[in-house]
């Protein structure tokens, strides 16, 4: 038994109805306080003894649940931004399909408690096989961390809910930051780049503020998503992962069955789902994969299903047009997306559950912290 | 437009109410012929000019929907006998990613119709970066084989219904082939250990056919789970990706929202969705993960959960207790297991949709060949 240190003042819920409404509106506050501990000047400051990006030729990245996820976003910003090939892997499969790792992997272990029972296992698994070994946690004083390398604080302070958020966003700033760091190593970044890339992390704090400002609107449309008994969530590129985060948090919190699809797979059996019954949420920013995206929406619609877009201005002028409703984020350059477009995706699940009565905070059948496999 | 010269009598029904229960049905035959067309004496013969898996470090596998879980399967298969790292992705994903190809990867494609569009442009994008580019389609004339520099046939047959079945279980086979002679050429498996393999295939037709026989046995569970909205399918290891393509079948032909899951994964998540109105289905062979798998399933039923297990006749007698329904296959080597085990998958999903009275062959808002984007 450990005995962990809380200030309990940090775990009240400052006027807030649950401890995830709560921590949905302080990630403008953390992940400044996160961007602060890792700028310094005009660069990026890891903690000691640091990393090299040079020195690998592939990251592997392992976790579980919600964490997951931001691995895979970060999948396609390390491979975009720092062209390094990346491998991303529910803890609980890599630990036993016995994987192989050579000498110039970097593994990478993401988990807000540094106690997730199967990651710490994958962990164990590169240890003598990886280059180096580096963890992602939100509890600096934990197993995963005091078997890493090096330990990357995501600094959400203690989230409580059993339904990640904040640290969801944090794990996100924290392996962007990871994933430019790792450009820089390997000479695909130029300073200019690194400086305009680090001021739009910068703005994100703000734009997240307007998005947390839609919180009403959100709620009315939860509330007629939270009449449905199954919902989809579809999205392209880093979008993709987000859907599955989305559908994930519906699923916890309110016990609707949300699934997440990459929007081109929608064709490949999942659109056989699809009648006025069923929900299709949509991320959609308007990057260079809007277009196709909205070509796949409007497949749904031809078929009586009915949309609910998220996207910004542009594209809601663009595509709002027969969908059933539409949420407008601020507008977002597209590599940061999956960061502000995660807060609808909460709130939108955070609504639903409050519509239904559901026990928020500690949804049935889900413990915070998995430390048993 | 082009004309295919098809065999009329080859794709009649035969006797069958459906396509779907004639291909399902064809299993053992087609991959049987599969195998012959293989297997030379006491080895594997690849088609003209073959390969040489020294020349590679790395696997990229790219496909849509059924033929994408194939690739998933075959993952563990190269990881585990072969000692090849492998990338899965979906074709929609991969194409617009950027993904960083080495001259020493391989670059191998699935699709039946060898026309999916996705998958073609993939496969474009990795034309002049991958060292080989390698297709495992069944129809040889179609665009995926003319721009591959090997083509693997899966020698299937005409396949009429819109959801893959036979089709499925010859991809695995040619890519479980293609795992053994990739560890032949790496050096990682004794003749010894490759002619029990390949007798092991040799015995899995015969294995298919009992499988088939509980097809009355399958169609009494089928019109229970029929009746539900919901149903999440779980496997670990080789299962996993066989509980997501279960999920789809189910999807694609009965329009139930099923969902697979890696067991593993349940805890962080979807168990919040159990409740006596989703049927859990386990798929679990007697393998090295099967207490795990029982475990996790224990979690389900002490929440209220109905599992449907589907083993053999060992597993049945170790963890059968409590289960709502069990359905028992016969005993095969656990690597061959996803091949079998699609079967039961395959035709659950048949009887629910026949007993829901939904058109089997032609499902809503579903296409055989998806050519466009």
């Amino acid at each position: 038994v450990k005995t962990v240190n809380i200030d309990m003042a940090q775990v009240e819920k400052g006027g807030h109805r649950h401890f995830m409404a709560k921590e949905i509106a302080e990630q403008p506050t953390v992940l400044g306080d996160a961007l602060a501990h890792y700028l310094r000047g005009d660069g990026i400051e890891l903690p000691q003894p640091g990393l090299d990006f040079a020195d690998f030729d592939r990251v592997v990245m392992v976790a579980c649940g919600t964490a997951n996820y931001a691995c895979v976003v970060a999948k396609y910003w390390f491979e975009q931004i720092a062209g390094v090939s990346v491998e991303v892997d529910i803890a609980s499969e890599f630990r036993y399909r016995e994987p192989p790792i050579g000498p110039r992997t970097l593994a990478l272990f993401v988990s807000q408690s540094g106690e997730t029972a199967d990651t710490l296992a994958a962990l164990r698994y590169c240890e003598g096989k990886a280059a180096k070994i580096v963890s992602v946690v939100n509890v600096t004083e934990s197993s995963i961390a005091r078997e890493s390398d090096l330990v990357l604080p995501i600094r959400a302070g203690a989230e409580i809910g059993v339904a990640s958020t904040k640290a969801f966003t944090c794990q996100l700033t924290v392996l962007f930051l990871l994933a430019l760091q790792a450009a820089v190593d390997r000479k695909r970044l130029e300073p200019d780049e690194l400086e305009a890339n680090l001021n739009n992390l910068r703005h994100l704090p703000g734009l997240m503020n307007f998005a947390i400002a839609q919180s009403g609107e959100i709620a009315a449309v939860a509330k007629s998503v939270s009449e449905a008994r199954d919902v989809l969530f579809l999205g392209r590129g880093a979008m993709f992962p987000l859907a599955l985060e989305g559908a994930l948090k519906l699923k916890e919190i309110s016990y609707i069955h949300a699934e997440g699809y990459a929007s081109g797979e929608l064709k490949h059996g999942p659109i056989a789902l699809v009648d006025k019954t069923v929900p299709v949420i949509v991320l959609a920013p308007t990057d260079n994969l809007f277009d196709k995206t909205v070509s796949n929406m409007q497949e749904v619609m031809a078929r009586g299903g009915k949309v609910l877009l998220v996207t910004d201005p542009k594209g809601a002028r663009a595509a709002a047009d027969g969908c059933w409703k539409t949420l407008i984020m601020p507008e977002v350059p597209p590599v940061l997306a999956p960061i502000l477009y995660a807060l609808p995706a909460q709130l939108l699940a955070y609504h639903a559950a409050v519509a239904k009565g559901t026990d928020v905070d500690q949804p049935r059948n889900l413990a915070k912290s998995v430390t048993v496999e």
